[in-house]
């Protein structure tokens, strides 16, 4: 890839923003970020440095969601009903197509965090794999057959209901379903049940139980999709808690208890891994969303030829 | 696809197997029946009938499982962990593509039936849909850009462990998880549950409610996971018992309660619609295989040129 054209890749998140102009890890020639205020004012910003660029080829957008990739759709390429103030309904990647005549690739922060991850990080040379991140939220992105599973729109598994350990009938935090895994295992929802910080709560403490079986009830939902190889997990609660990554292991083999039969699952310790991107998978997941539309682009004029 | 070359379609079933010479429901030739027995003689029979039939361009075949589908896999193609007397570890992709000099298309009967619905049934015309089977298993197949949804394995969204009704303890029937969805809904959990068989069970038993409950988590799943545009439901529970589709739109509104915001979501009666071809939806589904099969090849052979 390192001879591959350079992308522009944006990473759009709740925080802030990244600009890289790269075609790999080993191939970072620029790298920029912005503060995410008000959609004109961050957009605009990220207009003026892609303006300072030249010769990228096409432009790859992970963004915060829920957003619209469904190129049937009317508001494709748009961030859509997010509760971030200004930013519901926000054109995104047909304003950077409007603007600059290359492919635009566009998806969710997470499934470009897991098409990073699948090309130069845990997943390296597997075709199929999903990433699940946990922190403020719970997202799980898949990548099947080298490219994101989708259809309607993205991926929201974090927000699937699973059973409850036994005695516990915490109500949860999420705000449309209470106990799904989001409301019970992302970092709001152990500081509320718990009124400490998941980075500072103790091992033992028994808290953590739960969080380890909501996450585990996904991790076995994700297996029984058929897609992953493997499983890549990232995000500050389980980055910042080495302890849950054995637990997590022993419950989803509990959970799945030797239903699916395949070598890949045979070893949770391949399975169940951490990434290993960190903070760049985002902004390097884009540059595989750039490259994968300038493919699509170049394959579409192939068959016409 | 009446213009389309003639398939040799084969659905594999745990009594009985069909094999049909189609390029589509208006366009059957030929349509024969083969009793599940040993595999040496289920095979061979069918093998048979083929010789008997001369222009087909490929084959394609939908299987009961489970069936290693992973190319990447020595296995490739073998029904493999299957409880079902002598037939573990049957070769049966690679056995018919090397009797015949045709490709061969090779998936679970559920994503053929899933195929079968999106091209001629109730999902014609979308790129992405669920197909969900409700009767002595529950199965799940998901299409998304007109492909099965894949990877390691095919889907096995039945046995996703959901949260219980609150007050119902019942222990379900599924060997490997109990009160799974197929533990508690299929039709031998029903029959077990209330010694009433689910086709003679009144409409107004209690024990519905449970069914209707772990039915409506499935699709709420299906929904996270972002691919269907619309869901199809077939099977011997569903199909005979009416009653359940609206209590089933119901309830799959309430556990997702209103977090995926698409227009297809909007209106239930649109999203969650009955099967359309009945039992042809395995045979038909098999000739979508085997044409996938065939254009997949000619894609190929395409781009060496």
């Amino acid at each position: 890839m390192t001879d591959a054209p350079p992308i522009a890749a944006l990473e759009l998140g709740g925080t802030k923003c990244v600009a890289m102009l790269a075609s790999g890890p080993d191939a970072i020639h620029e790298e920029v970020r912005v503060p995410t205020t008000r959609p004109e004012e961050t957009l605009s910003a990220l207009e003026a440095v892609l303006d300072g660029w030249r010769g990228f080829a096409a432009i790859g957008i992970g963004s915060f969601g829920p957003v619209s990739i469904d190129r049937q759709s009317g508001d494709y390429g748009n961030i859509t009903s997010t509760p971030k103030p200004g930013w519901a309904d926000t054109n995104v990647a047909r304003r950077f197509a409007a603007r600059y005549d290359v492919p635009v690739g566009f998806h969710t922060d997470v499934v470009g965090a897991a098409l990073g991850e699948a090309r130069w990080g845990a997943g390296q040379g597997l075709d199929a794999l999903a990433y699940v991140t946990v922190g403020t939220g719970i997202g799980a992105g898949m990548i099947a057959h080298g490219q994101p599973v989708d259809g309607l729109t993205h991926a929201e598994l974090g927000h699937i209901r699973v059973p409850r350990l036994s005695g516990d009938d915490w109500t949860g935090v999420c705000p449309f379903h209470g106990a799904c895994v989001e409301g019970l295992a992302s970092g709001p929802a152990i500081a509320a049940r718990t009124g400490i910080k998941g980075e500072d709560l103790d091992a033992d403490h028994p808290a953590w139980d739960s969080v380890v079986d909501a996450l585990a009830h996904l991790m076995a939902t994700l297996v029984l999709t058929g897609v992953p190889r493997r499983i890549v997990l990232g995000g500050g609660v389980l980055v910042g808690n080495p302890h849950l990554l054995p637990q997590l292991r022993a419950a989803t083999r509990l959970s799945l208890n030797g239903y699916v039969v395949r070598p890949e699952l045979e070893n949770m310790e391949t399975f169940l891994v951490p990434a290993a991107l960190g903070a760049g998978a985002g902004p390097l997941g884009a540059v595989v969303l750039g490259a994968q539309a300038l493919a699509e682009r170049t394959d579409r004029a192939f068959t016409r030829v």
